[in-house]
């Protein structure tokens, strides 16, 4: 089985690259390492420098190798900061993923996988439960609904055969704690790591389910050979809901400080996002279940190893009106 | 009054960028002639040849004209073929669109039009209201339904104001009747005129609402004067729905020939489409109606006076499987 993980040097990609390999898939990982980092590319996988929005990249990629699966993880998934860089997200997340859609029709791939996210859900849907009709209210939901809805169309007119996962806040290893401008648990980790307080948007009331990295990605990378999971979209992640104000809690005892928290201006943001899994589970059984102490206190183990990161800010703001304080370079 | 007019030199484009002008407002019409014809594009409108795709000079026209309002008709909007040619649907339908609401953002536009479709309804939805939930089927109706969410969540967020119509199977003067993937009247009197059997797709039992332009592009040039019009998604178009084999016969006999009918293999395409415009008669009062055999008469008149056309073959299709075979070049 030969199979592409696009997004393969990034956080989740990463992970589910390794568990493909340990299935005895041959892997390839295409990743512009815009997000990632080559040395999380896992052993044994070959390793492509490149964009998904680069169609004849892609189109070679296909040729050369007829994957039988494609796992497609590579996105730009600042959902607050879409707002701001539409074009930017449009041709990532949704160009980007048309072209490996396109690859697949044509080269008959057996299944593609699509991450998509709890953000297609839109607000005060919780909790979040697949039958639910989508009301995404950010560039970033709209462009990951707009593929669900392309990869259905893709299946109705060509046979070709999705899984869709919407995972949520998923935080682990080989996350880019570097980035100001997503993941509040590497942001917090980050922000200790410096000395500088947590920086909570709001009064830190608003609530998710932190889902720690192992509680999706083996799912994800094994679910080619679950049929129940064809064409299906599928929530993935933690039950239970956390406030931010908590989490900082957690995050500081895993680094043994007291919490420092600063709180910011509330940006325009969903309140409290939890999913409904009841069908993971049937499909899948359940998961292993990572409680967020554990999770958080294994990826605190990690991020002292690695140390602080710091990205470059995001270079090309669209529009600069009501962009957040904090995110104007 | 400053108003932008994209697709003005196309069929439904250039009767708004009409209409605009006699109300008064100094129009700027960008059209890249793709279906357009530059002969079309009223007298005393400036004409800028160009793409919405490109970015620096969507941005250097709000810059210079600073638009009171955008009417944003360019599209391509050929649905069936959407399927086929995925990404470039998805550039010009999707990134060409954001192009502008971001420019209308930046430059605070007052009001933003946008013609969107029913095809966003899917199939087996009739008669078509706006409260319904979106269904699109093919990846046409998903970039214009992703068009509609991105402008309310960019009236959200940075309080731009639109309105959406989504008008249906529109036909009449200056529509491109050599266009061979889309607007069935077109095609039938372009066929006619060159002696040519009329081609059905299926047995000709799909029926479709067929819109005059000037049940139309009144109300949409002067939309904008509507208070209550603004923010809202309202159908727009002819109420009795005709089968396609009916239309054969009155196209038929507007050109005075019995009609020649060749039946092709059936296509992905929703069987039974028609609107409800209850919405649109409370906002704008009733339409002047025009009858299905009054405008086909008319637009023969002018059929005859411009003679048959013959457009390019679509050049870059992507995905060539299952591609109607009368589509292919």
């Amino acid at each position: 089985m030969k199979s592409l993980v696009t997004g393969g040097a990034g956080f989740i990609g990463s992970h589910v690259a390794r568990y493909c390999r340990d299935m005895g898939h041959e892997v390839v990982v295409l990743d512009d390492l815009s997000g990632g980092f080559k040395d999380q590319v896992p052993e044994d996988v070959e390793f492509v420098e490149g964009c998904i929005t680069n169609q004849k990249l892609v189109e070679s990629l296909f040729l050369k190798h007829r994957f039988d699966y494609v796992y497609h993880l590579a996105a730009y998934a600042a959902e607050g900061l879409s707002h701001f860089i539409r074009r930017f997200n449009y041709t990532n997340n949704l160009i980007g993923s048309v072209n490996l859609i396109n690859a697949a029709v044509k080269y008959e791939v057996k299944c593609f996988v699509f991450t998509s996210s709890i953000a297609v859900y839109g607000a005060g849907q919780v909790p979040m439960i697949e039958s639910m009709v989508p009301r995404p209210e950010d560039p970033y939901g709209i462009s990951k609904f707009a593929v669900e809805m392309d990869l259905a169309a893709a299946h109705e007119m060509f046979g070709l055969n999705y899984i869709i996962f919407r995972p949520h806040n998923v935080y682990g290893e080989n996350q880019n704690i570097g980035d100001k401008y997503r993941n509040v648990i590497g942001i917090f980790m980050n922000q200790i790591m410096r000395k500088e307080p947590m920086t909570i948007f709001g009064d830190g009331m608003q609530t998710r389910a932190f889902s720690h990295i192992d509680d999706l990605a083996p799912q994800i990378a094994r679910s080619v050979k679950v049929r129940k999971a064809y064409n299906e979209i599928i929530n993935i992640g933690a039950d239970k809901p956390y406030s931010v104000n908590e989490l900082a809690y957690v995050v500081s005892s895993a680094f043994g400080v007291s919490p420092r928290i600063k709180y910011l201006t509330p940006r325009n943001e969903v309140q409290h996002a939890y999913s409904n899994h009841d069908k993971a589970k049937k499909i899948f059984g359940r998961g292993s279940g990572v409680s967020l102490e554990k999770g958080v206190g294994r990826m605190a183990q990690w991020a002292l190893k690695v140390g602080a990161r710091r990205s470059a800010p995001f270079k090309n703001i669209e529009v600069k009106m009501n962009l957040p304080a904090s995110w104007q370079v």
